[in-house]
């Protein structure tokens, strides 16, 4: 741990330091506690602590005084509002992102760029490492055993596992309600097949991730944008409308932590959510694969948690919160269970079963919570940094998400810049950024650009200042 | 090795010698080698010698005289007459199997029967052991990044590998030609979805798995089947006639080995194949998943080495030659590359990344050919073995394929039985076979079954005369 142990520490400590201001705990001009003092009652070493000042310092939150000691600056950065409710086009479309998409995904294989850009989880904070040594293990012991098909719906061990986790987001599944699946992608595709046929229309949150906007424009499917908050999620009053109006085949949403708004659907709306798409029989595909990743006291619920007609598909997977390599994936599909179990078996047979034999087993040692709360804190601090960086290096008139889980970040540039030529020119400096056009079929978010904090660093502040000056240049 | 290589060293021996006894070399009333002339010649113990001898002698093929040794018995078991071509529905038909299906994809998961049916590899055969012991070294070396997503077209490592091998099967291709899938079978449901949409036909070999069938089923595609010999494959003149007739999509075949035929169409037909349906701008479909397990001198080629149109879809997997459950197969799609490759990302992202890095690694260490050549003689052997036993327990008016490679044997069965009954009541005396009706979508097998020699055995022996007796009883 050594190091690495350190560095979160110093992370962990730099985002308490700037809540503390941030909420008024410490006021402009307040001295901040001697860096001797935080020592102690945080438990940390001076080092730890001068790392953290000496960043918020850089951050322009704090400043030294000589022979004084340390304090809040009387100039604080000016907090940036939030984006508006999305409001994209309200007719159904047909997406047609594909030639964009590919020249995006291309970037995180390559290595000179500081990766701002995928939603990819930071592989030194994943559990690959652990997840490795329990898979070695499991190979050894089990020999040729571990080599078998593991039919659909997928190893019996690990669907028990999911459905004992499942009770802290409220839902009471058994491991025959479940289908292991090639990450959570498989899954929601796998559900939308069940439910949906070619030319379809789905209603979906706007803004919403490109994969599943891919997806749904490989099944020939009609994308349906509903107007989403950037805190509590897709507008229930616009879905009402837009079923009302449209012949609406299924509704799909990122419950929890929404990518790239980090929005989190309220519990209460998640029921009024549900109960709604059942009195229309609309079922609701229910993407919760950040849902691990909150930042608050409670894991917020899933709507399938609230789901009494089996109408709700809830899809996951180990992706973001554990290890993308690995490909364990999962869908409580309700009603549908049986004939999303059978797709998976036609399209793909079985899950290569080592991983999930490996994923089970880190489950039930009990290594997953430990391992969660230290990555939930790691991230919100990164998120924290990313976020000041952003409001100090980026111009006027740019509006900022407040995530509370997750690990993306939603930019609102000022209306004159285009993201796409951001991208093309934060690419020649290096950077690789995802572009607004990614996330909506219908061209909403030319002046948007999605943030990953995951890999937080010293490179990547100042790819955020260079991002900066970028934005002000084409903001002319 | 110590044990398995001898039992390995037996099985070869006596498939040797039945082939002398078959091929007439030894005649009836001939007396066989000593056992100790045997044991020198052969370079193998008296032993195992004995071994053989007695399961010759066993199979009814020799005999042992007192002091004086074995002697080729006189009245040997009559070689039973191959199916003759399959002559199946001439009309596009929907595919409507699914109940039938998930009742028997369960039987390899019950420990209690012996496993005639699926047409899995046998485990202890399997390179599982080999491959966990690589992927458990690449895992500890990579550490992280071995937990990375690997997009589509999956890692390029691996498909440097799987196009180096492709030159022995007669294919020039580059890595950049290659997408790597979830085994075969999602190989070969993105190739159709890249060639076809709901309500489209396509011409398949009959019989063919049930898989296959299952796929075309749940993407609501019409198949022709098409007329298929035994020995050399599809009917080029019968997908002729269906062509001109019909508005015949794409072509599915299973050119080496087609399972359950276990029919190998001749190299040059291939050619003719290819340039057939070059003509008719239809593509062509392969699956080659049994290619490597090939019992003559030389690896059959693949049709994809006469495709000079970019129209054939070669689609293979290492889930037959060396371990189901790593689930890595690949696709080298010609033109339809590139949409193949987008339809793999939009679908599940990516494959398992270190399953990936293990197969590339076993291939690139040379360990797959000397793995390769052990199994197709294992296999040789015991396909060899199985049909002696059928050919001694099953009544007159049966008929078996002569496959010259994979491990699976076609049975037709008397006429008057019906393979779904004698699937129940082998079920009862605890034996898994795999009933006639689930390899078409026109009922033409109800009086064939599949067996699986993989898992060849004294208990595999008791079963096929089990077998043989409710065959009898049925036939009345």
């Amino acid at each position: 741990m050594g190091r690495s142990s350190k560095v979160y520490k110093y992370e962990k400590l730099t985002a308490d330091v700037a809540h503390l201001i941030e909420s008024g705990t410490f006021r402009p001009g307040d001295r901040i506690p001697s860096v001797r003092q935080m020592s102690r009652q945080k438990q940390v070493s001076v080092t730890t602590v001068l790392q953290a000042y000496y960043l918020l310092e850089a951050q322009g939150l704090i400043e030294a005084r000589p022979q004084s000691g340390f304090y809040v600056r009387t100039t604080l950065p000016t907090a940036l509002p939030e984006p508006d409710m999305s409001s994209p086009h309200p007719d159904p479309t047909q997406v047609s992102m594909r030639e964009l998409v590919a020249m995006v995904v291309r970037d995180p294989l390559n290595p000179d760029l500081v990766q701002m850009g995928a939603a990819h989880p930071n592989p030194a904070l994943s559990a690959t490492k652990k997840l490795n040594r329990i898979m070695s293990s499991i190979a050894r012991h089990m020999g040729d055993r571990s080599g078998l098909y593991d039919y659909s719906p997928g190893n019996e061990t690990l669907r028990v596992q999911i459905a004992k986790r499942a009770l802290v987001a409220g839902c009471i599944l058994g491991p025959d309600d479940l289908v292991i699946t090639s990450g959570c992608s498989e899954a929601v595709s796998l559900c939308l097949r069940a439910v949906c046929r070619r030319g379809d229309t789905v209603a979906i949150e706007s803004p919403i991730c490109f994969d599943t906007l891919q997806c749904l424009e490989a099944m020939d499917l009609q994308v349906l944008e509903i107007p989403t908050h950037p805190r509590d999620g897709i507008s229930l009053d616009a879905l009402r409308f837009a079923i009302e109006h449209n012949p609406v085949r299924a509704c799909l949403v990122i419950s929890n932590f929404n990518n790239p708004l980090g929005s989190c659907i309220p519990n209460e709306k998640k029921k009024e959510l549900v109960e709604m798409l059942a009195g229309y029989d609309v079922p609701l595909i229910e993407n919760d694969i950040f849902g691990e990743i909150y930042f608050s006291e409670q894991r917020p619920l899933v709507a399938k948690a609230y789901d009494h007609e089996g109408l709700v598909m809830l899809c996951s997977s180990f992706s973001k919160a554990l290890c993308p390599g690995y490909r364990v994936g999962w869908a409580a599909a309700g009603r549908f269970k049986p004939t999303v179990e059978w797709l998976k078996y036609t399209f793909s047979l079985a899950a290569p079963t080592l991983p999930e034999l490996a994923v089970a087993e880190f489950m039930s040692s009990g290594g997953l919570d430990p391992y969660l709360r230290r990555i939930r804190r790691i991230y919100e601090s990164r998120l924290a940094s990313l976020s000041r960086a952003v409001t100090r290096f980026f111009p006027e008139g740019t509006r900022l998400t407040r995530p509370s889980g997750g690990f993306v970040l939603w930019v609102q540039l000022p209306d004159s810049v285009d993201s796409l030529e951001l991208y093309k020119q934060a690419l020649k400096a290096g950077i690789a950024i995802a572009p607004g056009y990614l996330f909506s079929a219908t061209d909403q978010y030319r002046n948007f650009i999605r943030l990953n904090a995951a890999n937080w660093s010293d490179e990547a502040e100042r790819a955020i200042e260079r991002l900066g000056e970028l934005t002000i240049e084409l903001a002319g």
